[in-house]
């Protein structure tokens, strides 16, 4: 048990470091050598060409205005600025709304900790003493202030359970005006929108093989026959992955290749040789750099061959395949119905944006796909469940009684006063944290496994795991392994009634734990987000050794994006600690509070700023969050009702047994009402969208537009410098031949597609995704303007 | 404990009683009188005109063929001579599907029962005494054949073991093949039946009301916009409900006047008289005929009013709609797609047939569903689980013990022994089964009041609710509440572990009481059922008192259908107690094969010669069974799990515990595989059916076709014989009309509506449903031909 003294001492930490953070990024940020890792979505726009400011050659590096060091902290007014309009057109709904969820933390919290402050802490800390608690466990001053300072049977007890009731009713409230501002705002992003590629294009898995007919074939067959008024074209899908492991392979060589390049630019008098033996220790010694191009070229080579074999290889087209239609209307009800009487073949469903997909996963048979679920389902649940034995093991370390035992040796440090509150106020937390920091990457490899097609998807699935993975580790594995790990074995042999007891009782108890967790993870955490350690060293490194044009020094910045997959569990699981110790212990709260409001600050700032969203996924992520928001409630109301049980409250039990029945009839009611504007695309939106179109637009040339959409962005990779022209050429003349046949004609040959391949080049070169542009002129004052080779 | 001398008596009176029907039937049946009870079917396929046979006046009532008397028996050889497709031509898919079910029930547990006894007795009886047991539990002879004979930690429980996976792997993969042909029959059945309204019509339910146009404006404008290509028109619905009403009160009141009448006729001398004050008994004395004429005239007043108020005030029309389309694929399309932006507007499924349709639901607003079906689901559970408590208490009456402390002048008596016999061996189960006779009338009042709109969709959810109540009640209930009602109170505080070992000890101690009851409701029900006592009582009261014409004769008799709420769920028990005792008392399984293979023949005779089914689902059940059937498999294991770790065997339990999760993983599977041919329509099917008729009748006239299919009977009632002709005339007329403008036209106006409302007429006059006429023409020979008025 930690004592007030500890969390103040963890408290003076965190600050100093959360402190020392934002000082760290004042300092860096307005240095114009780092402008690019702190600026980067400004480049990306084009509203930012070059850090180049007026003066000598030194202010190219370093601010020499010692103004401006002055005002440390005045990039939280300016990240106020811009409004959400200006947001949703400059970053995407997705960073819009995933803001949106912090000012909702703020919406419920504030209310809340006032009243939990101005109301509990006085019935709490007049009531009495700890007497009924056992005299092994410590009392700390945390504890005075919470519920177990209420004594057993008191009538006291109703005023928690009024209030449990107001916050559950006031959190519904505003979770249900943000469902439908949320809903609303998708739905209206996605009528205003511009035309897209995924607006008329559907995906279809597990085409069956005809003996005799290529998948194309068959796949024009099928839908020229069963959607005639409305089939388009459709792009084969080739299994390219061999070939993306070779340009892979390719980029790392070039690195190589650059990396001596610029070596014998700077030091021309020594020429790098290399030895080509094992790991570079024996063999034979060779110029590195005829040696890197040497190797470039035979794998150029191999990559041409590669590359003719899939195009030639009927084998290589996947029974996957982009059916465009030529309406909204008609892709809409594709996506929407069933195909086949064989419901495990022609299965449709909406075509993520060409930037979103995970090509990788396209290649999966889909008969594999019920199997890695499967799979996957029974690696997650053992991993949430066994990656407790060492964090318990560390944290039982912690426990400084328990570390003495272990290396007696330690025990004239440890005894020290200062650095035992440090170690019990910091510890626990930082060696979750640790634990959790190689996590995502594993989840996110497990998500790939199950054979997802889009990155958001993948996203939103690691999520998924990561939350299962924080609210069982991290929040149940806290409270009960701090208390006795044993109890969780004995979980399965006890009764349903008696696990909210069991986790119930000893709630109160680690609210100093959670506290020390919260200005971890949440302060110190969130400041180190903004200072950008990591990108700003790589960024640094790049530009030592591998830099040689203004382009490559674009490509050196990787402005990365919000990391759906980290931040919505954490922030889901400070909604659950908040909604779970808002009556038990409401010192808690303000803590919360301060998370919620500094990190609204620090994302604003790295939206605006930093991040470049991969994709646009209209908020897709919102149902999850709200869902979990609502589980937090009924966690906390579970909870409550297990502690109250065992503080002889039981004539308030059934009046709080309501609550949980009533929270469920909320969500059904909000899933039914909200969620089918995340799942589908209505055809009165999709039909009004057509006629709009066909009005102002009729000499549109749908099938040139959708033509090259979807084409595999490894084909448009490494020679598109020297054949950029004769691509233009070739590509204008596909067009205005296609326009002609407006119905359908076979796909492109091959050879075809190995020449006009230029469009959606993302993994390789990021050039030209979609813009957002703010456009006043327009009545939403947003559009979204997809950047189209002409 | 019933001993096996208590089994043999209740065989006995079992065997007796099951005998006595067969006989009283056999009897019966060959009565020229009571044809139209025994063979209503061959009357309504109008193979059979007249029960009248060669001979004299006494011949018209009774057989006195001698002859035909010996062969009692001889029904059941007939009832085996048609095939699956005459079935399916005579009675529909549905019948024939239900009949599968026995056929499967046979497959799976005869080898299952051969292989249990042959092996199963000789290890159990071999093994030890049955020391274990307390010594105040009395041990049947049944007990010995059971696994309760085998001794703690025996390594014997391995072929209990090995046994229940053969078992498992054995019934699921009967499943599959039997999923696999059911899911074929069904779309083969869809795929080649003739042209039927439902299948170019869908149901819109919660119109929008916009201020100032009608629901109908409403509809059209709205599909004319969304569906532009493919709708057709669409029929109002009007609240009717309350005409309804007055329409079942005049039917009422003119069986009072057809009985008064019939007596006149038969006594001319006496004029019946009636007083007209409260309850018959007081007031004024009149003349009955002149009085009930008197009331039946104002009633008819009393509904043109009605009539004429529904018809021309527009709040009677509900804002429901049935809306067709010019194609299969656009109904298809509209049925399986989201039309509105808000998701709780404009909902479209499938429309069912018009005489499935329950029309008193369509009234119910679209908001209270949600409540509705929340107040039904708790009502369901507080039924389920307290009418627990009225079964123990006559359970606990029939054990002896407790009824001679209860009633003790009642032990002379008791102690008898052939009493005793009984009452322990029939009792317990007579007992449940009165339980259980008026229960279905309550689910399905229970049902009615969640608002579905088709008879087929109410009878599933009865049947649901049905299964439920079995499953606790008789099953867990019969389990539990025999050893220890106050167990049940405990299971909430037990830990989920210990729930299957409290059940699987009692298990083996129950068989006597389930094989009782096996034979009461199973052998003996049964056969009682193919006497039809009850309609062949309400017949020739009605022949006596009501019947005046051929006509009336004909509507006194009502063939009734297979009540699938009550029996699908029996069934499901069967199997599941079929599953459960396989392993546990293999002596049980004899008994169940017994009653599969006698109701297979009773229920075929029934479908062929009396039943007549109100609906075609298409064997829409079909996925509850299966999932019910792979559910007692879950049930089974568990059990047996529970049950061996009381046995010390706990080596063996991990082996056991694999089970549940691959049945599980075979659910799943088959769900997916199968589920979608029974929930959705594929285009594929949609498309070729529309290509093949507009090559065939490219002449089709569907607006006519689609014109009043789906008008409420009730407008179609009572002038119908004044007004037949004109009726007549008025609808070529419409028809003529309407297919000159094949683009859209208002829809008729009221009045018109008010005239030509003959064709479905199902409620009052059950004349003319859809008949399925065997046509040897045909390629699949068999046909669906619906009626149509010209």
């Amino acid at each position: 048990m930690a004592t007030l003294q500890d969390i103040g001492v963890s408290a003076f930490i965190n600050l100093v470091s959360a402190f020392a953070f934002l000082l760290a990024f004042a300092l860096l940020r307005i240095q114009p050598i780092n402008d690019r890792v702190y600026f980067p979505k400004w480049y990306i726009t084009g509203d930012r060409k070059s850090p180049r400011r007026s003066g000598n050659f030194m202010a190219k590096f370093v601010n020499l205005n010692i103004k401006t060091y002055l005002t440390f902290l005045n990039w939280m007014p300016q990240a106020m600025k811009m409004s959400e309009s200006q947001i949703i057109s400059h970053a995407g709904v997705d960073s819009a709304v995933f803001l949106r969820i912090y000012i909702l933390g703020l919406k419920i919290f504030l209310p809340v900790t006032i009243l939990a402050l101005l109301i509990l802490i006085p019935v709490n800390v007049s009531s009495g003493t700890l007497f009924f608690l056992k005299k092994d466990l410590v009392v700390s001053d945390i504890d005075k202030l919470s519920i177990s300072n209420v004594r057993p049977g008191s009538i006291r007890f109703f005023v928690h359970i009024a209030l449990e009731y107001l916050f559950t009713i006031w959190t519904c409230y505003l979770l249900y005006k943000e469902y439908n501002i949320v809903a609303s705002m998708r739905l209206h992003f996605l009528a205003t929108q511009r035309r897209r590629v995924e607006q008329f294009t559907v995906v279809v898995r597990n085409v069956p093989h005809v003996p005799g007919h290529s998948i194309s074939d068959s796949v024009d067959h099928f839908f020229q026959t069963n959607h005639p008024d409305h089939y388009l074209c459709h792009q084969a899908v080739y299994n390219a992955n061999k070939f993306a492991k070779l340009v892979r392979k390719r980029d790392r060589l070039h690195n190589w290749l650059d990396y001596y390049q610029l070596k014998v630019e700077r030091h021309p008098e020594k020429r790098p040789t290399k030895k080509i033996g094992c790991l570079g220790l024996s063999g034979e010694n060779v110029d590195s750099i005829d040696y890197y191009k040497q190797r470039i070229k035979e794998l150029d080579k191999r990559m041409a061959m590669e590359r003719e074999k899939i195009l030639k290889d009927p084998k290589s087209i996947l029974p996957v395949a982009f059916v465009s239609f030529n309406s909204r209307w008609g892709a809409a009800v594709c996506a929407q119905t069933q195909q086949s009487k064989n419901p495990t073949l022609w299965l449709t469903d909406w075509a993520p944006e060409p930037r979103d997909i995970y090509w990788w996963n396209l290649a999966i048979p889909f008969v594999s796909l019920t199997i890695r679920k499967f799979m996957i389902s029974v690696s997650v649940f053992a991993l949430v469940f066994f990656y407790m034995i060492p964090i318990a093991f560390v944290q039982s370390l912690a426990n400084l009684e328990g570390l003495e035992r272990v290396a007696p040796f330690l025990r004239p440090v440890i005894e020290l006063k200062i650095i035992k509150s440090f170690l019990q106020g910091f510890l626990p937390g930082l060696a979750l944290k640790i634990f959790l920091y190689i996590l995502p990457t594993v989840l996110m490899i497990m998500s790939k496994i199950e054979g997802h097609i889009a990155l958001s998807t993948l996203e939103r699935r690691a999520s998924a795991k990561y939350y299962y993975f924080m609210l069982v580790n991290v929040f149940l594995g806290s409270i009960v392994t701090g208390t006795a790990f044993q109890q969780l074995h004995s979980f399965l042999h006890q009764s349903p009634t008696q696990i909210p007891r069991t986790i119930g009782i000893s709630i109160p108890m680690k609210a100093t734990f959670f506290i020390t967790y919260i200005m971890i993870d949440g302060w110190a955490g969130i400041a180190s987000e903004i200072l950008r350690l990591k990108p700003l060293v790589i960024f640094h490194l790049k530009n030592l050794f591998l830099v040689k044009t203004a382009r490559d020094r674009e490509k050196a910045m990787n402005p990365g994006s919000v990391d759906f997959p980290e931040t919505l569990p954490s922030l889901q699981l400070y909604f659950l600690l908040g909604l779970v110790y808002a009556v038990v212990t409401p010192i808690l709260l303000p803590f919360i509070l301060v998370f919620f409001a500094f990190a609204y600050l620090v994302y604003r700032h790295q939206i605006i700023n930093v991040y470049n969203q991969q994709y646009e996924s209209v908020a897709a992520f919102w149902p999850h969050v709200h869902s979990r928001i609502v589980a937090s409630l009924l966690i906390s109301q579970l909870l409550l009702l297990g502690l109250l049980s065992t503080k002889e409250a039981a004539n308030s039990t059934p009046l709080l047994a309501i609550l949980p029945v009533l929270t469920l009839t909320f969500h059904k009611y909000c899933k039914q009402r909200f969620e089918p504007a995340f799942r589908k695309y209505p055809l009165e939106e999709a039909m009004a969208k057509d006629i709009m179109e066909r009005s102002t637009e009729p000499n549109l040339n749908l099938k040139a537009y959708l033509a090259d959409a979807y084409l595999h962005p490894i084909f448009g990779t490494f020679e598109e410098e020297e054949e950029m022209a004769e691509v233009r050429v070739d590509k204008q003349q596909c067009h205005a031949g296609s326009s002609q046949t407006s119905e359908h004609s076979s796909p492109s040959p091959p050879h075809h597609v190995y020449h006009h391949s230029s469009p959606p080049q993302y993994v390789y070169n990021p050039p030209s995704p979609p813009q957002y542009v703010y456009d006043p002129s327009s009545p939403t004052h947003y559009a979204y303007h997809y950047e189209h080779h002409p």
